[in-house]
Parts: structure tokens; sequence; C-alpha cells
């Protein structure tokens, strides 16, 4: 009996790893295992049992009739859970250490240039003006992480190290060392209050869509060493309000802000976020997805799976994540 | 008997920390002590024990018959020991944790910067284009820290714990946790060869004035994931060759830079450094001096000495450090 086939529903990927590239790293680590990339002809949808799936098109995974396992090649599944013919199958997202490592580094890099004033530096050198500011140590200001997923464990561990105040939010308690830990509806205001830069990492899902809003932003500590408030959204565009990120930055409710993602992407040329000058703009690129990583992680997961041990990582539909 | 005094000599301090505000904070720590500023009237040179000083003017200090320790409120000892009339008492470098943590966040964030390819992100974003490149991981990358003191093993600490590679060179052997480190004239060589970016925290002496050179530039690793090699120079001006630095630019055998010191501060204003696209300069504020850190050292510092301990730090005057 053949194992069943593997099918790569690859869609709006980088140049750099176009869906024929995805489809090589995938043949190296399921070397006995028929790898499909879609669409194709000749293919019997029933061979199908697994799907590695990036911003599949919706009703696209309904065609395969005895599918087993879903798996999402990056960490947020908001795009996929939209999808209302979603097979009724274990979808699993991707938690590799490369990726969430790489989340950090974003998080540690924008939470620093913050912390260091680096865009009144900027400005600074542009206008050949010798002019440093006082400075607080890292110690002094409170990085609030909304998410304590793994990647918000790993960004707290780190700004930790570098001698921050930091505190973490979620919507089930979490314990976390050294990590002031705060859960649900009821305690979110504690948390904001404290926060001098408030750090998203949430998944996007009916609860948390547009929370990143005016009235979280009022909340946050606005007697703190920054002068205002900064918001560093890495999570979902779709988590934020973001008209109410440009009022917040014009009236001084917010500092700064640095977003890598946006609920339109590629942002638009006539977005007032370009050209911001209290505005740090990523093109969703804090986390890349490092195919090698991914491949190996799904092989492994589908070997777990047939030999029925526990699939890791799945998400729960309930909760969205 | 009453104790000895403490001169403070403080010369060219910023407006946040004045003279007076010095003062102010040494006789919080000093109850029991006069801690006179200079100049001042009515003082007998005779009674002053202890200098505190910051830049003071070239023979000064010789004024202090009884001296008996002279304490710098900063890291680098260089321009103290350019005075050929410095008395021949202890000299004691101020090593606080407040200050090698400024440090370490100072070369965590520029390295973070040229590893995540914010120059070019910056450009893309002033440009309206929205243009991820590749990104590779920190464990792709090898720091290379020049200067393995409290100041640079921190750093390769923070470095270490975020996914860089991290060798160290230093004058004399040191062995530092997992750190690939590198001794001495003989070693340099192979310690520049597996360098991406390189990190100086030397001080400055008669050995290292102007050792960053494009002689070391054109041994870094030429084969980089960063395309060419990155220099951050957190040390002293002195170390630098700015006519090299500004020509490695250009023929690429640097790829960026980022400055903190200069050769002349503040930076003329005709300086190229301040235009040019490949430079990150701030203005010599990597790591600010934190008065109540300082003082309590100090005051620590000359209760050990009383009471016959060690003083903590002293400089070498034959190493220059």
């Amino acid at each position: 009996m053949t194992k069943g086939a593997l099918a790569l529903l690859i869609h709006g990927g980088t140049d750099n790893w176009s869906p024929d590239r995805w489809k090589l790293r995938f043949e190296d680590v399921c070397r006995d295992r028929r790898v499909i990339l879609m669409p194709a002809t000749g293919v019997d949808p029933s061979e199908v049992h697994y799907a590695a799936v990036w911003k599949p098109v919706p009703g696209e995974l309904a065609a395969f009739p005895n599918l087993k396992v879903i798996f999402n090649l990056g960490a947020g599944v908001d795009a996929l859970m939209a999808d209302k013919s979603l097979p009724d199958v274990p979808l699993v997202r991707v938690a590799v250490d490369d990726l969430t490592n790489r989340m950090m580094e974003y998080v540690v890099l924008h939470v620093l240039m913050h912390h260091r004033q680096e865009l009144y530096l900027r400005d600074s050198q542009a206008a050949k003006r010798w002019a440093p500011k006082p400075q607080w140590p890292a110690g002094a200001l409170s990085v609030g992480i909304m998410g304590l997923g793994t990647l918000g464990i790993r960004s707290a561990e780190v700004l930790k190290t570098i001698g921050f105040r930091v505190a973490g939010w979620s919507r089930s308690p979490r314990q976390v060392d050294g990590v002031n830990c705060f859960a649900g509806a009821a305690e979110l205001d504690a948390f904001l209050r404290r926060t001098d830069i408030l750090v998203s990492l949430l998944p996007l899902t009916a609860d948390t869509r547009g929370i990143l809003n005016r009235d979280i932003f009022a909340k946050l500590n606005h007697t703190s060493p920054l002068g205002a408030p900064v918001l560093i959204n890495a999570g979902r565009g779709g988590l934020q309000n973001e008209a109410d990120i440009l009022a917040c930055l014009v009236d001084g409710t917010l500092g700064a802000v640095s977003l890598d993602v946006f609920t339109q992407e590629p942002l638009p040329a006539d977005s007032p976020f370009w050209t911001h000058p209290k505005v740090v703009l990523t093109p969703h690129n804090a986390a890349d997805t490092d195919p090698d990583e991914i491949s190996k992680y799904v092989a492994r997961q589908i070997a777990r799976f047939e030999t029925g041990e526990a699939l890791e990582n799945a998400v729960d539909r309930g909760r969205g994540y």
C-alpha cells in the first residue's frame, strides 16, 4: 500500500521561496511519499492525505475527500479559519525555533530602537546636529507583550536579559519566570497602565480583531520616560485600527509606532503610514518562513501522526488559534 | 582628625549633569567628608586626598600634594593618561553595572539594525516601496568583539542569547563561555576572517590608536551574508582611521558602519559622516554616565581604601587601561 500523498497549496510566496522551491524542500524530507504541487493535472484527489498550505484559496482544501491533516506554513491561521468549507480535520500551526527566534529579533530590535531614541537620533544626523539627550536605562521602562505564546515568551526572555521590566497579557492565565503576567479582560487595564512599550503578538480571532485601538492606547503609561507610549505590532494587521493609530500619533496619545503588518498588504502607496515621521514600517518581514526548518517539521509531524502519536501545535478551532 | 576632602574636577559635562548636580550627588553619598567643586576659593590643596574627575585640564591634578586616589568618572582613561604631570597615585576606572548595561544596549541595537537590514528598510519606506528581501537568521552571522573587558563580555553574552555566533579578540588571552576567544597580534587575522560584524570596545592606548583601518577591514569576512562586513565603533574615536572608513565604504570593503565616537567631537559640520547613506551616527551617547550609580561607586571605593582593602578596577599605567 502506498503512503498518502502530500499536496502543496502555496500562493503569494516571495520570489525567494517560490512554490517550486518549496516542492524541492518537501521532496527532500518526504522521500517515500508523493509530493504534489497544486494545481496539478492527473492527480486523484482521494490519494491526498496531507496538505501543506500558504494562503490557500477558500474552497481549495474541500476538494480532497481523504484529507487527514492540514499544515499551515506560518504561525497565524486566521486566513485559513475564514474558509467556510475548511475540512474538519486537525489543523497544525508551524512552531519552529527558527520562526520564534526571528520574531524575537524583530521585537528586541524595535523595542531597543524606541528605547534608545533612534528616531530622534536619525533626525539629528540628517540635520547635522550633535545633540545627545538624556538616556534612561532599560530598567526604567516596562515592555508589555500582548500574546504569551511561544513567540511572546521567547521575546520576553531576551528583553528581561537586556534589563527591561517585562509584563505579559494573554487570554487565559500564564506563568512565565520573571514576567508579570496578566490575563483576560479583567486584568487588561492594570497591564496597560504599567506599559511604556506595547508589543502585539496576538493571534487574529473574532475577539482580537481591532483590539489595538484608541481605548487601549489611552490606558498606556502616559508618564512614561519615553514621553508618550509606543506601539509595536508584529502580529496581524487585522488587530489594529489604523485610523486610531494615526489620530493617536497626531494628538500624542502614542509617541511612535513600529508596524510590520497592515489591514491591506502590500500597504497601498497612498497610506499615510509611509511618510509619517513617527512610524517605523517594515514589509511583513518580522519573521520569515524558513522552508528548510518548516518542511522538516511537517515531515516529523506526519511521521508522528502515522505512528499514532499526538500532533503538536494543533489549532483549537473554538479559540481560533 | 577630619577626613581628607574629595575634590571634583568636572569639565564639559552635559546640561543634564552639570558640575553642581554632581556635587549634590557626591555630598549625598560622602556625608562625613568635605566635597569641593573645583575651582574653588579658600581651599587648602593639602586637605584634598581624593579627586573625582571628568576631562580635567592637564596639570590641574598636580596641584594637590596629598592626593591618594584619582577616580575617573567614565570607563576610558586615555585623556587622563595624556597628562604628563598626572600624580603617581592609583587611578581608578568606573566599572558600574549601569554603564556596562547601557553599552550592551547600544551594541545589541546596532548589531541587530545591521543584521535586520534596517538601512535598506528605511530607504524602502522613504521610497514607499514594499519590498522585503531575504533575511538570514542571527545564527548565520558572526559578531567579532575587539576588547573583552567588562563591556565586551556583557555584550557578548546577550548577542549569544539572541543567537549570533560570537568571537572576541583581546590583547591577552581570555576565556568567555560560548565565545570563541582570540588574543594578541598572532591571532588577529583568524579572528577577523570569521567576522561579519566587527564591534570595537577597545581602550585607546599607544597600541590601539588607529587600529580600525583598511588593513583590518580588508581581512573581515567578505563572503558575509550581509554582502559586505560592518563596523561598529563604540570605543574611542582615536581607534579609527576616518579616511580609511570613508574610502572603504565607497569601494565596498565595508558595507555600513555605526559610529558613536570620532577623532574630533562634536563631529564638525563638514564631516562626510553626517550624510553618508551607509553611516549610522550617534553623538557619543552609547553609554551615558549615571551620577547616582557612579557617586555611590566612588564612595564605596574610598571606604574600602581607608580600611586597607584593595581598590577595584585600578588602571595599569603600563598597559594604559
